[in-house]
């Protein structure tokens, strides 16, 4: 049975039902995909780099590969004389060796001949002759070169598993030859708003009726996290029709989410279904958090789902969506991200909730000032016109004007 | 002809190409969509609210519709005592109108009776009987209630052309019963790497070769910027092959972009034929930034396309493109984005170029602690591992450790 005055925080919303799913063995499908179409997707294993990168010694600028010792006390009115012995070129191995006094031409990105130790910016040389050159600069050894496995070694973790592919990565798995790498299936979810009071698009406006905000956000949310939406459902405040859809929605999806019907009034059936149609019965009922208190989680696994009823405000079903279901997604696939924060100096004070967390959205200026939107947690503009939100921790004290802050993005 | 020793700024380059899109009437095609698809899209006219938000007064609690009046001087001890004249149901609207001493159940969402001031929160109440409720708190006027066209008002400009549709702006337009929407088409990009010495996962690997890195590097960056790509190439160094491989795909892309093969090496082709099959020739060869100089741009006006020479050193290409490309676009389209940047505190000191503005890849820790990341600018390796990059003005003196600095993510 369920305590409706048992309250949760946060992290033991996220940790119970994180210990839920693996207890119960949730697993995410693996697929191997090219890394060309990788952006996004998070890495279901290490990838490790089979070649040294660069694989051998690479000159950085268009110019002459020397011994660098040659070039020791060479000056713009001194130069020291080399004698070429050859030219390398792109992508062509290297036969030739040079010895003191010798150099080799080298275009950037080029391969160094054996004997080599440094190169010469082409234009601090001159010709002399056809095959000498005069050099006008003293150079170290390794100047302007690139040595074998200074990028990356072989045998050295490239990425990790739990890492979400950005378009830098994509570049350097083909610099260490990796074409195809395993990741997560994109996670199936089915999104569900309730309501007698909600029309959608298709249904004719009457007056007092409420245009459905959550499906439209909630599949923006999802696009944005790679989440693959199964299906979307508007439903009536109906327990039997509410329980069919979710037990329907549990045959192809790991994630259900209803919205909607999860508070305290008289026909909040989302709970009850919820309880009865998982293995772990709801495990949070209420997280002490403002907004977003009616929030439910419960796994089943049977069908292998994470379901999460959320509460009908528009503000509140955004921030929880993120803080509760990608946080334990994302814990159960291994990823760590930074939470894209910044810091910043509140222009207002803000009041805490005595034993609750509260989000407070804000909008950030140019330099980083921060100004809280009010308004109350049905207006989906607000949420629309903020730059991300702050956090008050369950027993901080309210912030002041002045105090330095972090803001979290949606 | 092409003056190889004039370099421009990167303000000049950006002004320079986007001038000349739009004196070549460069235009981007414009789609209606549904909302439900529209994350990341780009709205191609204003969109207007033809709805106040909400269309009616309605609680923000579960309680009772009151006449604020009424409970003037109620507290814990001396309640007001008021006739319970109906009840407001979700969705359904309000034939009731209420007098003083009167009120009316509501549930949080439903529409208030007319009559009605503000709102008392069931917990504050007590049955007396079952008409009666005594009321233990006192409510100034529009207390708990939000009154129609709070969120937005009917003939409002809900978002502005240019805007790149986020999840909650998807909720938002749901709000305002606005279900499609006019947005940008895709733009169509060719990405073409050049290079002798590159190969891709079809070729077999002979040493001396180098892995191409840039296409997945920039096909990545495409889908971050929701680009569509229409084809990729890898291309030898072949002058005739580069003018027919861009002349074909210039004919169904917006952009088409070749990296590599535009520095002053010795096979440099593309800065030749972009200035032979575009209209205005070569706009920019050369942009004083460091990575990142042998840049080139240009516009064709007969098939409207925007011709980019990328640098072959992946940095410098995915520096380039982004401040280049995607400003160039983004300027075209209306789209004012924040440059999500954030400030910190550099552990080093970063020296300058003088005459150039410099480009400085870095990692930021929890703290905000900005420290350089070092690395030949052919390293790929630096750019995964890169938060962001920190920019140098082109006469900005060096950067001292212990300054303010502000990151640019890619």
């Amino acid at each position: 049975m369920i305590d409706l005055l048992k309250v949760d925080s946060l992290d033991e919303t996220v940790e119970k039902l994180y210990n839920e799913c693996i207890s119960g063995n949730f697993s995410v499908d693996v697929e191997e995909i090219n890394v060309s179409e990788s952006f996004g997707r998070i890495l279901a294993e290490d990838v490790i780099s089979s070649i040294d990168v660069p694989e051998f010694d690479r000159s950085v600028v268009d110019g002459y590969a020397v011994v660098a010792k040659d070039t020791e006390g060479a000056n713009d009115t001194i130069p020291t004389i080399l004698n070429i012995v050859g030219e390398s070129t792109m992508g062509n191995p290297q036969d030739i060796e040079i010895n003191n006094g010798e150099c080799v031409y080298v275009p950037t990105g080029a391969m160094l001949p054996k004997g080599a130790t440094a190169c010469i910016m082409i234009e601090n040389t001159e010709n002399v002759t056809n095959d000498k050159i005069a050099v006008y600069e003293s150079v170290a050894e390794g100047k302007y070169v690139i040595h074998t496995g200074d990028d990356i070694k072989k045998g050295d973790i490239a990425l990790k598993k739990g890492h979400i592919i950005k378009a830098s990565d994509m570049g350097f798995l083909s610099s260490i030859a990796v074409n195809k790498i395993k990741v997560y299936k994109k996670l199936n979810i089915t999104i569900i708003s309730t309501g007698d009071e909600l029309i959608d698009e298709k249904d004719k406006y009457s007056f007092g009726k409420i245009r459905d905000v959550n499906t439209n956000l909630l599949l923006g949310l999802s696009k944005k996290y790679n989440l693959n939406v199964v299906n979307k459902y508007l439903l009536k405040d109906d327990e039997k029709l509410l329980e069919e859809t979710i037990k329907n929605a549990m045959k192809d999806s790991d994630i259900v989410i209803s919205s909607g019907g999860s508070s305290k009034g008289k026909k909040d059936a989302s709970s009850v279904v919820i309880d009865r149609v998982s293995t772990s019965g709801i495990l949070t009922h209420g997280i002490a958090i403002k907004p977003g208190k009616p929030t439910i989680t419960a796994f089943d696994k049977n069908t292998n789902t994470i379901l999460v009823g959320l509460p009908g405000h528009p503000v509140a079903s955004a921030v929880l969506f993120k803080l509760v279901v990608i946080n334990v997604i994302y814990k159960l696939m291994n990823v760590s991200v930074k939470e894209y924060t910044f810091e910043g100096i509140m222009t207002e004070n803000i009041p805490a909730s005595p034993g609750r967390m509260t989000i407070q959205l804000v909008k950030v200026d140019k330099d980083y000032n921060i100004t809280p939107i009010y308004g109350r947690s049905g207006l989906i503009h607000t949420l629309a016109i903020a730059d991300g939100f702050i956090k008050l921790d369950t027993n901080q004290e309210g912030i002041n004007k002045g105090s330095k802050v972090k803001v979290y993005y949606l």
